[in-house]
């Protein structure tokens, strides 16, 4: 017995795919997957339509779709994150159905909870047995986790694991089982390495984005949360990774061992967890070679499932224990909603990803971005896109001043903290009132009243809905 | 947040068990463990009644069961396996109900097909943090693998994690995620290290013993399977350990390099590994402490579920991917079904564990067994219990000759080869013969017509009935 099938086409026909169907990606392959595009080629080949794709993200490679677009093949799109590129074809109308958006955590609990059904996964993976058992640590296209893929495997109907480096049965260190694979393909190639991870992460080395670190360190001390225990989620961005190394200073002045450090993680993180700050890092995705390279060989560094990171369908996730979280944002409103689905033009170039879900986790919920960008304000009236809501919002850390979030009758406390930490607090309008001085008041974006995409809360309801561009 | 409650009392209570209900437990701890006796004192302290164990086994330590039978707190048994304390109560007519018997592999299916519903699963767990990740990999109570709990554990609708080994969260080497988890109780020994693992597992040196592993090993070679790539699973058993032994000298000496042992696995499999024999080994339990610490150490040495290893509701199992096993009996009949449940005096002391599952999965089904145990013989007209059905067993070792199961038009290639290799092949008929010259036709057992359990195959279906003894 054998689940390896010749080649995706026969995978595909063995599966019964037909037209109306959804089939699912994920994206730890990021800007150097092959699997989502040598899928759809597929799928348009042997002449079936009415697909809607359900991918963790939609990324610039992912480009080809918008063609598959315009022949019908493709009439659905559901994700966590898209691109500019698919966004804005999306946001000029090209595809007839709203986008679905979800969260991180939203997406795997709304399979879990059936109300998100996928027809067959397909599941891009590193290293496969012909049974199916699969990681993504080793092989030649290796990504480290494959936590977004979990759901998917566990959920849909059909399974098809696409391998570019099949083992001799059983892979011993699987991440996913054989009992949730139905095929196996073996390709000569899963994606492009370059485009998988970045070589490194780097820390960044503009005066604004150092001195919103600083800040954003600050505040973290002033709350009082920067103890023995302390949880940390970083993004993988400039200004947020320099914030973790003023952490990391601070921790290792006071000796201060934290519990983990989560995310998509970096490999400053596994630098983190090396120099003693953490005991262990919750790992849903590497972003670059140093965190697979640690999730192969530490046993601190734990892979876990988008639902383990950040579901809402399990009976806790690792979300639900962490103390703080920073997180960017496109824009911020006055009551502190955060748009990071669209650019300030109104176009898609993002998601949620897990933006909202640890936003509600975390005990302190910190936004760190630059006051103005393009010459366009951070802070407006209200988000063109509401992709976090503002009551899970804390801290918003600008470089010419620090709002915290009162607004909802918490917090009043932290801000007397970062006062009395001669930290420069101000009002969230006051933000809004230098952005402007800076900047000017933008023109309105101009949008139809047809709705392109639809942005889902990680509980499945709708929060918001983005504007065809005109 | 934390999952920490006081006491299992609370624990009970919060869970919301109520008379009628069905609470689960799994059989890591084997004979040592305490957790099914203190988690059954709560319930019957806490007044509630009419509930229904499902343990993957029922061990002699669980023997105050038979006391809360009587007294109307227990009134339904589900197991694989049933030690002879309570199996001899369970006949002499102790409860109503009968007994339901299934395998390792279609306890966790008949969980996941809905036909077996669990309220409260309680998880002896050697090592959690307060959100129920939890391993058996270490603790002062290290079992190793807890494969057999994962269903418990993803189907129940509520779960109580029970550890002796409360460690910080995040538990990074977990087993079992906090997704699954409800409740976490802390007490301060959840076994007795002595009665969890044997301190090592020997090899038999009782010649009739011998003979047969040597006899078995022949029959393996002989069969064509002894090559590269070949996967094994063998007992605990002193005679299936020697002919391990006797396999494992014949690797070596030809440099065949296996795939995979499995089962539950024993020192002897982790020496099999560690001398090149196999290239991994597929763990759902583990017999003694060389294999917890090979476990704990040796990525090549895979914990899985219970599913994984053997279930039918997957996609697929390791079973399925299986070449040789080595199995015991207490009966087997011309027809070559086996009897592992009942002795010969119609009492039960055992259950098809893994038995049925294996023997249906793998390509050469061995069953080793003396011709004559106290004086009665092994082969038999009818099995007083059928286990596994005869179709799926291919040969039968004794130390007196060698049957070749081919009344299902299977086999006649390999009864050739086994009498090429100068094998003493013999027909089932001979062996029955050659018993009951030995030891006599015994009287027959007296059983009412009273049925006091029904074996499942592993499909769930009713493969046989267990009578009450006369």
């Amino acid at each position: 017995m054998s689940k390896l099938v010749k080649d995706i086409s026969e995978a595909i026909r063995l599966s019964g795919l037909k037209d109306g169907m959804t089939v699912s990606f994920h994206h730890h392959m990021r800007n150097g997957d092959h699997v989502l595009n040598m899928v759809m080629a597929e799928i348009a080949n042997l002449g079936i339509k009415d697909i809607t794709i359900n991918a963790s993200s939609i990324f610039d490679v992912h480009e080809p779709v918008t063609e598959l677009i315009k022949k019908g093949v493709v009439t659905g799109i559901e994700c966590n994150y898209m691109g500019g590129k698919v966004g804005k074809a999306i946001c000029e109308g090209i595809l007839e159905k709203p986008v679905i958006f979800r969260t991180h955590g939203g997406r795997p609990s709304d399979m879990e909870k059936g109300t998100s059904h996928v027809d067959v996964a397909f599941i891009a993976a590193p290293t496969s047995d012909d049974m199916g058992n699969c990681t993504g640590k080793i092989g030649k296209s290796a990504c480290g986790s494959i936590g977004y893929a979990f759901a998917d495997a566990m959920n849909a109907n059909k399974v098809v694991i696409v391998t570019d480096n099949l083992v001799p049965y059983p892979l011993s260190d699987y991440s996913i089982s054989e009992v949730y694979a139905d095929y196996v393909v073996s390709v000569p190639e899963i994606g492009d390495p370059k485009g998988i991870v970045s070589g490194t992460t780097k820390i960044t080395r503009d005066p604004v984005g150092l001195r919103m670190a600083e800040y954003a360190a600050k505040v973290i001390d002033a709350s009082g949360l920067l103890k023995e225990g302390m949880s940390l989620q970083t993004g993988a961005g400039g200004a947020t990774l320099a914030a973790a190394k003023f952490i990391k200073d601070i921790m290792l002045e006071r000796g201060i061992v934290g519990s983990f450090g989560m995310g998509g993680i970096t490999g400053y993180m596994v630098d983190m967890l090396e120099a003693g700050c953490f005991r262990s890092l919750i790992d849903v995705q590497c972003f670059d070679l140093d965190a697979v390279m640690s999730l192969r060989e530490d046993p601190r560094h734990m892979e876990v499932s988008a639902t383990h990171y950040a579901g809402v369908s399990g009976k806790s996730a690792a979300v639900d224990s962490l103390d703080v979280v920073l997180l960017g944002a496109t824009q911020i409103d006055v009551n502190f909603n955060v748009n990071v689905h669209t650019d300030s033009n109104g176009y898609i170039m993002g998601g949620s990803g897990g933006h909202s879900d640890t936003a509600a986790g975390s005990k302190l919920c910190i936004i760190i971005a630059p006051l103005t960008r393009a010459r366009l304000p951070l802070v407006v009236d209200r988000c063109l896109t509401i992709s976090t809501p503002g009551k899970d919002v804390d801290v918003v850390v600008t470089q010419r001043g620090i709002a915290v979030n009162t607004k909802y009758g918490k917090n009043e406390e932290l801000k007397k903290a970062l006062i009395a930490a001669h930290l420069p607090v101000c009002s969230i309008e006051d933000l809004k009132n230098k952005a402007e001085e800076i900047s000017g008041v933008p023109a309105p974006v101009k949008t139809s009243d047809r709705v392109v995409a639809k942005v889902l809360y990680r509980d499945g309801t709708v929060i918001d809905t983005i504007k065809a561009v005109v």
